[in-house]
């Protein structure tokens, strides 16, 4: 068998997580040396200048204002506004959420559990007939456990994520006055904290639950592994609310906020005088953060979940080998240790000295870390695997050998850097894509979102074909489990991969706060070019986040299969097509709803900042005080109110194909939605990063050709922001969003499996 | 067997198609009494008002500047210079096109004729083992003949089409003066003439080419009707250059025009200062109208040649039973004398008095014709069909009633009436999706482009349920051949689809001649009017193109994988997946090219406008004279160097991926393009009907509403104006494409194939 026993597999795995949650900390403390309170700022600001050597040393650089006391008291102020818009948004949020969960986690059981009718007795295991598994009653009780297990976790993650953040936005701009290297190693050390907390969280939960739940099953591995992919639903469920209500939210103020203030009143962006100001800062810590943590939280527990519940029927489950039983929890264990490693090359082996290298290093971090990583799989893969194996495939078993599964691996991994590098292309403004579409803006707004659009659909082809290069060969290799695996290659650097994507909001809020706090514009600057290699990064993110989704809803879409029963999925059956049409209009539908709730919203900001202006006496000048508070509350109201009818049509769509219309018409829609929902994905998230590029290409005027199109203010500059607000509910609300619903929808049916396989198609059996 | 004998058959379908010939020509004599030539028209203007009764009555009834024989000669002068344009573009792209069709013909003949390496000797039949058919040699050579057949019966309905448009739109100009209502008649009858040629002349040579490749084949049928499907790929390859080349050239003009004219000049449309205006007016025609011409006999060439080579493998072919056999045939010619009888509710029935009446006439005739066309296929199924036969399904026979595929085919003819309503709603004015967008104007062009979005994503939801519920009924009762007659059924009123379709591009001209003529704004609010209507026709007619399209590829598909032997398209094959999501992919890289090409194109169309009015002296004054034919030239270059590689991706896909990967993932390419595209393509073209609509609202004024966002120039209009410039290439270039791409694919794959089903799959049989 494998090399690695499996006392080794119960030790490595969380001591990986241990030492991930160890570095987490680690970065913490490092950022909450800068410090935001005024009082202690003075005290450490002294005692680092007399220190020799360490990290006191590097406050001697002083470049600007960095004494200045009530910088720091407005910083602390605008921080503290922020984090308690925040914290309120999240926990109305999870108010309304925790409701629908609870609900949620009731039909469930009542599903699951009518099964078997809720009989206590023990039945015949489904893939071992002549074995005896757990009683359906209890599977129903796992999977709900599980299920519940995987939402908290998700909320827990989403929500530390958005306290790390504003913990460490007023840090970043305060380090800012140093230079934009130090501010940039505050930045990138937050996103470190958040990426290894969230990946460290999701391992070691889901191996204690994995470890508990054993105490029940014992040997009866494919109802334990049932059970388990409660926890990526559940951790699906939270992120398609998180992202969807952070989404609505962030972009509601942010489009509500520029459209007066920029458009209309000519007044910077982040100006304190926007009443809507302070609600934009506190959507990139709700929507960006806490969504996306919540999003990439739940593709991971996804992947995990599929890979195991293949294995579990597969030679691994049927001769309880635990190693290799746990060889998905293993690459992400051997991920962390890479990604830290990786980390290390940002924060410490090299220093950020100038504007142009902040791209280059982020872009760095994912080389190095694909390269670290290709290395570590190969190690476990020996490590964990024994040399042959054999993986379930549609009712037969095939057989594998470790280095195929390593090259299944390798290769989703991979493909995620050709995904992210070609999102980089198309959303850089380093390149011609994004700067034709600046040049487009000369002859004004129209031509600038022809071009947008264009440019989103063309940055498709790519990714497409690299995905579904890596379908091709994973699954040849080992069939879904193949698929799974690539999936969890593709994540296995997610601790990097939040690093680099939470790195943007905070820069983006630091920039936010430098604005509000009166800072001078060399600050803002600095900040500004952290922002403009987030937009990019965020991109990226949203690019893997797509190209893992696509791979793991295939996975889950494999696994559903064979626990529902169903041996092929014939396009020709007139049941499967008209799933597959229907599916692939769902995204349509979705991006309609959360368009134009992102449309009502802002439009109820902008008559909102608009009465301000006009009714609050010397707001434009400066002596009047806005009411930050109302633009809180319409966007809280607003988000709260229109993520319930995209959520529900998500997780309802499943539930009612399967039960009026069976698994073959379910299996239809999850393909259909699936091919249909990442092209729309894709392309939505880099139309609106390359309009949000192209605009800051001519505020920026860093070239020749840029400065022929700007400057701020002009009529390319004007025409560029309306692409960019176009862009803004396309890239941040309903594009990543619908990642989540392929997902979703995919692990939901593998949950419901059992039950749509025996109560399911109601509607065909009437007629 | 059924009561119409074969003999009954064969008179009665040439028998329709030369009453619909001479209907067209009755209609083309009343609208050639309106004169154009100066000296006829005051001859006849004295003749006329000397007559009692009859048509000349109508002159008596003057309105204004009707003996303004310097208008009707400045009228002439323009069309004239349109017809010219739009010919001398036509005849450029033809030769283009023909070159490419002629390379085309060799490649089918040797593709298909290689199957049986060119041998000359009988070969035992696919579907009767123990009969002999004839030589696969004789197939390529006749499918050859039909392919050209087709492209040469498309070239020609295209070109007669615009031929007869650009012989319309003065003379509607002209009666315009007289009232609305006389002008809408002239515009109508005009689309009728169109409708009804088209109509005959595919039915006619569908017919006749049948007849005469009998003479060889005698009694193979199979081989008979698969030579015949040549027609419908021939049809529609030039359809797909009529369409993309006319795409870019109308918007290229449309865009490049209102960009510098209504957008920097701040003159009105079609000021005869503005040197695009011709070319805006050419592109009219040559893409709406021939365009369009050419696309709709190819989906009615497609739905045929799928109809009949199912049905020739199914019990009518096998016993040889003619009427059966013509079944679709004599649907069509049904469906001709049902749109003459419903023409004359708009002609001669009823007349139009007030401008309100204008939308509800042209829906009057989609109710009427579809009520009518009920009756007429209940009669048809009754005469043609045997009480039972048996169709083929995959391998098995599956025993049908006439009722049955009554069924089938009403259920198309109404899905296709939904549709239609849907979109209706969707993009008129008069109901409230587009006047949200109109009132979302009111914060700028940002928000007006985030709804007109999100409309067209939601417009996309009830068309994809009447296409799925149509899908499942119809295969349920008669499988695939359930599925081509419901598609013949959608478009068995083409004559009147047509004639609705017409009529708008004609009005648009109107208008601009009146413009260009300095005819007086009350002309030009009648002519607007007319417009104003037929932008929701269009958007209609697009709508029953995209409607039928699904169902005619689907049909296609299923006698693709048919003739290829694929018993099964399994999703959870990973050679059908890649092709699916592949296939999902190819709208959007279709799409991205021709909205950058229509970019690009009104790029350099704004430059030479731009040029023109700086370096034309007097040009604005109006006492300079613009240089009309170097802005012709420019679209005319654009339109056909940009045809080029949009068309080739179409082409040769499923040549590329049926010779390298083979049938299956051939398959699974035409289903992810199939429901990806249909959406695509219903959201683009709504999206942007809605824009213009929501333009041409807040122009009108019409409600109380609608003058808060107006007048025209103020900040609503010019947001309006922006969301319509975007909407422009989405609803008249990649939008109504994308149609032709899914059926092209199609039937290009059922042509070739038995070649992919011999020689195909070369990468997997390498590796």
């Amino acid at each position: 068998m494998a090399i690695l026993s499996a006392l080794g597999t119960e030790v490595f795995i969380p001591v990986a997580a241990a030492v991930g949650v160890a570095f987490a900390v680690a970065q913490w403390l490092l950022v909450a040396r800068v410090k935001v309170n005024p009082a202690h700022a003075a005290a450490a600001a002294s005692a680092g200048g007399g220190k020799n050597g360490g990290y006191g040393d590097y406050l001697i650089e002083e470049e600007e204002g960095l004494n200045d006391h009530n910088v720091v008291v407005k910083c602390h102020e605008i921080q503290t506004a922020i984090s308690e818009g925040a914290t309120s948004f999240l926990f109305t949020e999870y108010q309304y959420v925790g409701i629908f969960m609870s609900i949620f986690a009731v039909v469930i059981f009542l599903f699951l559990g009518s099964v078997e009718g809720f009989s206590t007795k023990s039945q015949p295991c489904t893939y071992s007939k002549d074995k005896y598994c757990k009683p359906a009653l209890f599977n129903a009780l796992f999977s709900t456990a599980s299920f519940l297990l995987g939402a908290i976790t998700s909320l827990v993650s989403g929500y530390l994520g958005m306290k790390i953040a504003t913990f460490a936005n007023a840090r970043t701009t305060l380090e800012a006055r140093k230079g934009v290297g130090k501010a940039f190693i505050i930045a990138f050390r937050s996103g470190a904290v958040m990426g290894f907390l969230l990946a460290s969280s999701g391992l070691v939960v889901l191996y204690i639950a994995i470890n508990v739940f054993k105490l029940y099953y014992g040997d009866d591995w494919e109802g334990l592994f049932e059970s388990i992919t409660g926890y990526g639903l559940g951790g699906s469920s939270m992120a398609l609310f998180g992202r969807v209500g952070g989404g609505i939210y962030t972009k509601a103020a942010d489009v509500g906020a520029d459209l007066v203030g920029k458009v209309e009143r000519n007044i910077p962006e982040d100006d304190p005088r926007n009443p809507a100001v302070i609600a934009d800062n506190v959507g990139d810590n709700v929507g960006d953060i806490a969504g996306m943590g919540s999003d990439l939280f739940g593709s991971y527990a996804e992947s995990s979940c599929a890979a195991l519940v293949v294995a579990s029927i597969s030679s691994f489950g049927i001769n309880h080998d635990f190693t290799g039983m746990c060889y998905p929890l293993l690459v992400s264990s051997v991920g962390i240790i890479v990604c830290l490693i990786t980390t290390l090359f940002a924060t410490d082996f090299f220093e950020i000295k100038a504007v142009k290298e902040i791209e280059p290093a982020l872009k760095k971090q994912l080389i190095i870390s694909t390269a670290l990583m290709t290395v570590g799989i190969a190690i476990i893969s020996w490590l964990a695997l024994p040399a042959k194996f054999t993986i379930f495939n549609f009712g037969a078993q095939k057989e594998v050998t470790n280095w195929g599964l390593f090259f299944c691996v390798a290769i989703g991994l991979w493909a995620g850097l050709i995904i992210g590098f070609v999102t980089e292309y198309y959303t850089s403004n380093a390149y011609s894509p994004v700067q034709d579409v600046a040049d487009s803006c000369r002859t004004g707004a129209a031509t600038n979102v022809i071009f947008g659009l264009a440019l989103g659909y063309k940055s498709v082809i790519i990714p497409i074909f690299a995905i579904a290069v890596s379908i091709y060969v994973s699954f040849s290799i080992a069939a879904m489990y193949g698929i799974a695996v690539a999936a969890l290659g593709m994540l296995s650097t997610i601790a990097t991969g939040l690093a680099i994507d939470a790195y943007g909001p905070i820069s983006d809020n630091a920039g936010g706060i430098a604005e509000m706090a009166g800072m001078s514009h060399r600050i803002r600057e600095r900040t500004d070019a952290l922002d403009a290699a987030g937009n990019t990064t965020a991109a990226i993110g949203k690019g893997f986040a797509i190209g893992s989704a696509a791979l793991v809803s295939l996975a889950l879409f494999g696994a559903f299969v064979s626990r529902a029963g169903v041996k092929v999925v014939d396009v020709l059956s007139p049941k499967v097509f008209i799933g597959l049409i229907v599916g692939a209009m769902l995204p349509y539908w979705f991006s309609a709803m959360t368009m134009k709730s992102v449309g009502s919203a802002a439009l109820k900001m902008v008559e909102e900042v608009r009465r301000q202006f006009n009714s609050i006496p010397g707001l434009m000048e400066g002596t009047g005080k806005p009411d930050y508070a109302t633009c809180v509350k319409i966007s809280t109201d607003a988000s709260i109110k229109e993520m319930i009818p995209p959520g529900a049509l998500v997780m309802l769509t499943p539930l009612i194909v399967g039960t009026l219309f069976g698994v073959e018409t379910l299996s239809g829609v999850l393909a259909g939605a699936l091919v249909s929902g990442v092209q729309i994905a894709i392309s939505a998230s880099n139309t609106g990063g390359a309009w949000d590029n192209a605009k800051k290409y001519i505020e920026a005027g860093a070239s020749e050709h840029a400065r022929t199109l700007g400057p701020k203010g002009s009529d390319c500059h004007k025409a560029a922001v309306i692409g960019d607000t176009i862009g803004d509910p396309l890239k941040d609300t309903s594009g990543p969003s619908l990642n989540i619903l392929i997902k979703l929808m995919a692990v939901e049916s593998l949950v419901f499996a059992p039950f749509f396989a025996t109560h399911g198609g109601l509607l065909f059996k009437w007629f």
